[in-house]
C-alpha cells in the first residue's frame, strides 16, 4: 500500500526525515509492506529547495496546495517555532489528515488543543521525536509501559547542556568556554537561551508528564533553573562526593500530586544518568510494576530525529492500511 | 469498552499479569478508557487456584471452555514449556482470538507457524515480555526504530547468568559458589542448564533477529557458549584490561548476512552493557540512522514481566476497540 505524505519545512530534520524515507525505503517496504511517498514539501528557502536532496517539483510555497490535496494523508510539521506551525497542524488535523511532528515547543504549548483536534476528526497525532530524538520514550510510555502506574521520571533531555556540562567536567572548561566549544561543534545555537536556561527541557518535561499521567502541566508552571550558574568549582565539589552534575528534567507522583522541575542536580556515579555523556540523552522511568526502565541514545541530529519522525509516519500508515 | 481475557497458567507470570490488570485497573482505565476483564484462567495446580490471588470461580481445567467462549478475545499463554503451550496458542489464533505470551521458548521455536496462524485469521500476536522482561525492546524494534536499517544488536538478555558473573567479579566467588547464591536468591532454577548454557539467551536472540531483520534463524543455528567455563581468573584478566565479561547475545548484519552468537565476551568499561549488574538486562541496538539506542531494566520477575504482558494485552484491546 502506498501512502502519500507532505513535509512542512525542509531544514535539518526535514531532510533527515526525507533521507530516512528514501534511503531506507527498501528496508521499510520489506519490514512493513508500505510504500511511503513524499509528494509535496512546503519550503521557500532556496538553500533547501535547491539542495538537490529532494526533486525541485515537490516543493511548494503555498500550504493550501497541501491542505486541498486529498491524496495526502499525513502531514509532517518540521518548521520549528510555534507559529505558523501550530495553526498548520490544527488545519491538517481538522481536515482529517494525520500529523507527525518533532516540534516540542508546539506540542508542549498546545498539547490539549492538538489532541482535541485529532480526536474530533479521527486523525492521528504523533510526536516521538519531540522528546529524546531517536530514543523511543513516548512510544514506551504509551505502549509497553502503559499498564504501570509511573512513579517518577528523570531525564537528561537536552543534548546541548549535557555536552557543555561534560566538557566542563572532563576538560576543566568554564561554562563560557564549554558553550563556545558546543557552538563550534554545532551542538549549541548562536543564541543558546532556550537550551541553557532549561526552556527546551521544560517543554519536553511537559510532554513526558502528559504521556505518563495524562495530566497537562504547562512548561511555565514548574521550577526551571538552567546551567548558566554552574561553575567549575560546583563540578569539582560534586566529583569529591562521587557525583556528577546534570541538568535533570524530573517529575514525581507524590501524595500532593505531580512535583516537577528542570534544574542541575548532583547524581551519584552509579545512577545510569551519570553515565550519559556529551550530546547524548537518557531517560529513567520508574514504574510501580516494571521497576526502573532506562533508555538512552542520540537526542538530536538530522538522522536520529529523522528516523524517529519516519517511525511515527510508518505507525500511522499502518493504521491507515488497517482502515482506521 | 470492556475486553474479556483468558489466562493459560497461573504461576509467577500469570499472577503478575493478573496483578497488573487488577492493581492498575484504575490507571489503565484512566489512560486508555479500557476495562480489561480476566474471565477464565486455565490452571489445575491447587497452590495457584487456592492462592486467593484470583477468585476460585475463574479457574477451569478444560481449555475447550476458553476456546468455545466467544466473548473471550485475548488468550494469554503463560504455562511455559513448548507443549501444550504451542498447540493452545495456535488453536486460539485459528479461532480468531488474539494471543499474548512471554514464552520465548515457543516464540523462538515456532515463530513462523504462530505468525502465519495469526495472519490467516486476522488475529494479533504479541510477545514483548519474551525478551528483556519489562524492557520495551520488541515494541521499539517494530515501532519507533522501524525506519532504520539495524546494523547490530548486542544484549545481556539473561538475568541469571548476569547475576552469577556479577557476583563472581564483585565478590570473588567461583562459578559454583555464585550459582549457589543465585539459586538461594531465586535468580537461578534448581536445574540451571537453560540459563547457564545460553539456551534461554539463544531463544531470545532468535526473536530479536526476527524482529530486527524479518529473518528467522532458529536458536540451534548459531554459535552458543554458556558461562560454565568462565573462571575467576578470566574475570581478573578482563579487569586488568579494564573490561568486564558478560554473556552477550549478539547479531550483526554483515555483507555475508546475519552473524549471530551467544557467548561470554570481554566488554570495555565504557560500553553501556558493562554497567548492567546482577539480574538486570540491557540491550544495545545499533541503527543506520538513529545511532546506538540502549535500553535496560528488569529482565524477569513477577511484576516486571506481568506488566509487560499487560502492556501487550492493552495494545491488542486498543486495536479491537478500533474495530480491526
Amino acid at each position: 500500500m502506498s501512502v502519500k505524505i507532505a513535509l512542512l519545512g525542509f531544514g535539518t530534520v526535514g531532510q533527515g526525515t526525507y533521507r530516512a524515507l528514501t534511503l531506507n525505503a527498501g528496508v521499510i517496504k520489506s519490514k512493513t509492506g508500505l510504500e511511503l511517498k513524499v509528494t509535496k514539501i512546503l519550503e521557500k528557502n532556496p538553500a533547501a529547495t535547491e539542495s538537490g536532496v529532494a526533486p525541485r517539483k515537490l516543493f511548494t510555497q503555498n500550504y493550501d496546495d497541501i491542505l486541498s490535496d486529498n491524496d495526502i494523508q499525513i502531514v509532517v510539521e518540521m518548521m520549528g517555532g510555534v507559529e505558523p506551525a501550530s495553526s498548520f497542524m490544527l488545519q491538517a488535523l481538522k481536515t482529517g489528515k494525520s500529523v507527525v511532528t518533532p516540534n516540542k515547543d508546539v506540542v508542549a504549548k498546545n498539547f490539549q488543543k492538538l489532541h482535541l483536534a485529532a480526536k474530533n476528526s479521527g486523525a492521528l497525532l504523533k510526536y516521538e521525536a519531540a522528546v529524546g530524538g531517536a530514543i523511543p520514550v513516548i512510544n514506551s510510555l504509551s505502549g509497553p509501559l502503559i499498564a504501570n502506574s509511573i512513579t517518577k521520571i528523570q531525564g537528561i533531555v537536552n543534548g546541548t547542556t549535557n555536552y557543555i556540562l561534560t566538557k566542563m567536567e572532563e576538560d576543566g572548561l568554564s561554562y563560557e568556554e564549554a558553550l563556545k566549544r558546543a557552538q563550534a561543534k554545532g551542538f549549541a545555537e548562536a543564541d543558546p537561551t532556550s537550551d541553557v536556561e532549561g526552556i527546551d527541557a521544560a517543554n519536553k518535561l511537559t510532554i513526558l508528564i502528559a504521556e505518563a499521567w495524562k495530566t497537562y502541566i504547562p512548561p511555565t508552571a514548574f521550577k526551571r533553573v538552567g546551567i548558566t550558574g554552574v561553575s567549575k568549582q560546583d563540578l569539582k565539589n560534586a566529583k569529591e562526593k562521587a557525583c556528577k552534575i546534570k541538568l535533570i528534567a524530573s517529575a514525581e507522583m507524590t501524595k500532593e500530586g505531580i512535583v516537577a522541575s528542570v534544574q542541575p542536580q548532583e547524581l551519584p556515579m552509579d545512577s545510569p544518568l551519570a553515565g550519559i555523556k556529551n550530546e547524548f540523552n537518557g531517560i529513567l522511568i520508574s514504574c510501580n510494576m516494571a521497576g526502573d526502565i532506562f533508555l538512552s541514545g542520540k537526542g538530536a541530529g538530522m538522522d536520529p530525529t529523522g528516523s524517529a519522525v519516519a517511525g511515527d509516519i510508518i505507525e500511522i500508515a499502518r493504521h491507515l492500511k488497517n482502515g482506521i
